[in-house]
């Protein structure tokens, strides 16, 4: 892992962030409220972009996959059945002197309230045995308020999509391997939110999970599973089973993340160690990204076998298996010796699962066989990979990796230092400025407004008259606006016919004027910002 | 009032709704959760053009507004400042017999649980008299349950955006007038949700609050208001009273509803008599739709002063006053009997909103007296005029608006009823459907392909090539999608060089089938679908 940059760039980018509209603290006149940040004018456009970007990239531009967006708040069966209601905790340890709830584990690291010297762990104050501490929100729905009302804010997007499966399945035509995507907000009461956004107690995800054929289904109807290998694996194959496809995954992720202006050199892969994965997955990639404060996580990709459609499953009594025409036929074809193989392997696995979610041996042993007999049937129970980003992080990571600064000197021997936020022109929050030289000519200004207003429908246009065009220009640099276009007297055919009816466009990053023919300037600007 | 329409055409749109995958019940494997509904593919794609649509509206294609987003839970003095906490509640009694929880005035219609043939109000059960129940969702924000942790979900996204005026201000170069736009998820914890997704617990909201100039600033400044009038007003002009704003953004309001597909014939203005508007709003004119159930409100627009930005300042401390350059200049200018008949209206409104607010007369006086003294400085706390509308009950009118059934009898007299979904193009969730006319023909499989691949970057598409060609189109038309490309034969050039390289273009509603060249089919279908 990298070296943290400094805390001193850190500062820098809050700093900016607040003065430019990216990012506010939630309720600030009110002293704010710990854990939660909002969004102004140009935060706001630049989620937008990069929220759009994943949708295009993950739905539209994709046969396989379909969109859904469900609601924050669920019956709370679903979170007991993905174990979030047991298991999704911290251990608390309670001061019984200063009242504090501290986190078990970093009692070693939390100065003592009343006596700041000492750390929690080694204050005076008498402290409980620690306890577990739900992550999850919880609220009450409908008049009463009791136990039969509680529900929960939604830690996570997925659950949504594991338990909607069936009816995205048979209302959108899709089939085995297809994925479900979702974007929206999750909330987890973070004991200790920090590192401005990147751990906040109200964020937003981006998840897709992409349902494939187990790999004993796959070797059925294929005849073989096709090795990992290394690299992009290219073009899905119908011979993939879950590496393969978890790679590719992996690779998609990370060309979306250059496509949209990370570097790869900015980026690490990190493969979870048996010991770190939960114990359904069966391999877990994070993507990480070297953030100021040190390299962090911008998304996991897990291969989630056949855990979370199981556990609804079972927890709700609705099947979910898919039935395959493909298994079906492939199944009878199958030599005996094959056949038994696999459907000992699906058996074993199913045993595995449902004897680790606390389905007793002989009552598991049953089920499994029901669920291994099924195959001859067509169906099986689809597994899962499941790429989840956080769309916060990534928001900060696109700011700090586009914050730049540079220092310019004057003819007065002056220097100035001045922020360029170098954004890709895709995610960049404002297109294009379109600034006319001066305010006070009405014929430049009406010009000016004249190609505002060409452009609008196709790119987000911030349109400036106030102050010098420099000053513009660097207002545009800080909000990291790829292009200026500028009205000039040229424009108006005043230095000779050949410059009347072109403008100036100036790019961000070089600095660079050309001169550019009104009539080809949109076609230009979407080119290049799309 | 329009007459409802009938249960059965409801129900028909509830089985399209889920048999599609516009829209499904939420947590349904679990026997859902009432008041809550998830969007599925279809839904998904029709929320996100709606929501996209009104923000390139009211955000990009204006100099005027900024976006904002904010989070769901704020600080809970928002509420305070806001009226919420204290007002926004039903008056519920409680049975101490069945130990039911009910509206008080619904106490007449509702069958009693135990003695479902006597109304809650006549049985026996001893009920408590009515008390306030809040409509807020409350959850505890850290990691101790108590009063001093208490935060809601937001029942409405206007609040962040007064809380955040000063913010955008300061930061986005905008001055009065100007507006904040929000697009987001709001709650509110309905005693009786109802009529499918028009009155759900959990719905997103886009909310607009456009800061105008007090009346008086504007008489001081340009030394008239201009009158309401009628119709549209056209451009805004620097004399516009908040009577002229408040029309101009219902007459805009009403324009986009019908640039998204709804005639001017299903929507109708309401606007609010004195009885009914709430203390603070000057005027209210609701939009409503004439949905199956009954005409009801897709939106309010509301005059409402400065209150907002007022019950901020005083109970946050922070002042919402901005300053005005030209104000300052203009009241130096101005004959005294005018200077001081506006000192006085200002001075009056500001004390009667004092007042009203609770503010002792003396303070309030003394505080109405430095406010109106502050004109002559150039400072004003700006007015606000707000169109707020509901993006679930728009889509739930989209749908409505759009559903139609078409009966067709076959060569055999055989009759069928299909549903054609009659969205505007800006809105279907699928702009463009493309057929192979086979799928057992490698070429046509291979070019409609292409053609897929050619669309896809400008236009959501749909590629289907299962079933007859007559069984696709009508499935297209159940999902509304606008238009269908159909390779066939010709255009692989089978029937002669002049055909190559074109394909079918098929118009949803009137099922015209034209000729289009490949290479002109994207630029067209875009021109209709923009």
């Amino acid at each position: 892992m990298a070296e943290p940059r400094s805390n001193e760039l850190m500062e820098k980018i809050v700093s900016l962030c607040k003065r430019r509209g990216f990012i506010y603290q939630s309720s600030e006149i009110y002293g704010g409220i710990n854990g939660f940040w909002d969004y102004g004018p140009l935060g706001a456009e630049l989620k937008r972009n990069v929220k759009d970007l994943w949708w295009r990239h993950i739905v539209h531009h994709r046969d396989d996959v379909a969109g859904l967006e469900a609601t924050i708040i669920m019956s709370p069966r679903i979170w007991e059945a993905s174990g979030h209601v047991d298991t999704f905790s911290d251990p608390m340890i309670d001061c019984k002197t200063c009242k504090g709830r501290f986190r078990a584990d970093q009692a070693n690291e939390i100065p003592c309230p009343q006596k700041p010297s000492k750390m929690v762990s080694e204050c005076h104050g008498e402290k409980t045995e620690p306890r577990a501490f739900n992550l999850m929100f919880t609220t009450h729905v409908g008049p009463v308020q009791d136990d039969s009302s509680v529900a929960y804010l939604r830690p996570e997007t997925a659950q949504a999509i594991f338990a909607q499966f069936k009816n995205v399945l048979e209302t959108s035509r899709q089939k085995v391997p297809f994925g479900i995507a979702q974007v929206g907000k999750a909330f987890r009461n973070e004991v200790t939110p920090r590192n401005y956004t990147f751990r906040s107690r109200e964020f937003e995800q981006m998840e897709l999970e992409y349902f494939i054929k187990p790999d004993e289904v796959v070797e059925a109807i294929q005849g073989r599973v096709a090795p990992a290998g290394d690299g992009h694996p290219g073009e899905p194959q119908s011979d993939w089973g879950w590496q393969r496809w978890h790679k590719y995954w992996v690779e998609e992720r990370i060309r979306f993340y250059e496509s949209i202006g990370l570097p790869r050199t900015t980026l690490e892969e990190y493969w979870q160690t048996p010991e770190e994965l939960a114990h359904y997955a069966r391999a877990t990639v994070d993507i990480l990204f070297q953030f100021p404060f040190g390299t962090q996580e911008l998304e996991g990709i897990a291969a989630r076998s056949d855990f979370d459609l199981s556990q609804h499953a079972r927890c709700s009594g609705k099947p979910m298996a898919v039935f395959d025409e493909e298994l079906r036929t492939a199944w009878k074809d199958l030599e005996e010796p094959r056949r038994q193989a696999l459907w000992q392997r699906y058996h074993d696995a199913r045993y595995g699962y449902l004897t680790r979610s606390g389905v007793d041996p002989e009552a598991a042993a049953a089920m499994a066989k029901d669920d291994a007999d099924g195959l001859a049937k067509g169906n099986y129970v689809p597994h899962v990979i499941e790429p989840s980003a956080g769309v916060d992080r990534l928001i900060l990571a696109l700011i700090a990796n586009a914050f730049s600064e540079v220092s310019e000197t004057d003819a007065k021997g002056k220097t100035e230092t001045r922020v360029i936020m170098r954004f890709h022109p895709r995610v960049a929050p404002i297109k294009v400025g379109v600034l006319p030289l001066l305010r006070n000519k009405p014929e430049l200004v009406q010009k000016a407004k004249a190609v505002r207003d060409l452009l609008r429908p196709h790119l987000t246009v911030f349109y400036d008259d106030g102050g010098s065009i420099g000053r513009r220009y660097a207002r545009q640099d800080e909000a990291g606006t790829p292009f200026c276009v500028t009205v000039d007297f040229e424009t108006l055919g005043e230095k000779g016919p050949e410059l009347a009816d072109t403008v100036t466009v100036r790019e961000r990053d070089t600095a660079a004027q050309t001169r550019v023919p009104i009539a080809e300037l949109a076609a230009m600007l979407i080119a290049k910002t799309r």
